[in-house]
């Protein structure tokens, strides 16, 4: 997926993809030498496999509603709600419905 | 406010106040050397004066709506919309209507 460069003072819309849910696929918001955004369409049964990344990310659930595991448990992730993980925490996603998620990923300089 | 130190794993609620937003007043979500997240509430009227921060952050309108001023122009920034400011970027915000917004600071080291 392309990686545009953020553009300071950008607006982007993360509401809610609603019907269009089906259609849409995950896509990259922006990205900087400090920071991702990206924002994952996750039908409900997918899900994204144990993994783990180096630096902190939040992982904020837009619309729907995900399984996350970490930390030796599995907790749901509703819309509207956001959780931190530290870096290298390995995880897992598993959307209970049609979900979409904000995910920002604090990139760690080379 | 109390600034409290982040759990990874943990779930923090950013769901719109909704009718609690006039009782409700602005709070650290959590805070870690790497990253800060608040909540702000903003009565209509109310806002931030211009005032800049030395890492690159995000503002993320989660209920009403906000008009934001950076790089030279003025913009709405409604519930579900999103801006990112790089670090060091002087920028004001007024709120057009009662209003929560999410603010996600990158911290520089020191």
């Amino acid at each position: 997926m392309a990686l545009p460069h953020a553009t300071s003072g950008q607006l982007i819309d993360i509401r809610p993809l609603g019907s269009r849910i089906t259609t849409s696929v995950s896509n990259a918001l922006f990205k900087t030498p400090q920071l991702e955004l990206m924002r994952l369409v996750l039908p409900r049964g997918k899900g994204m496999p144990e993994h783990s990344v180096p630096g902190a990310v939040t992982i904020q659930c837009l619309e729907g509603a995900i399984e996350l595991h970490a930390h030796q448990q599995t907790q749901t992730v509703k819309a509207g709600e956001l959780v931190y993980l530290a870096g290298g925490e390995p995880h897992a996603l598993h959307a209970l419905e049609d979900s979409s998620v904000l995910l920002t990923l604090l990139l760690q300089p080379h």
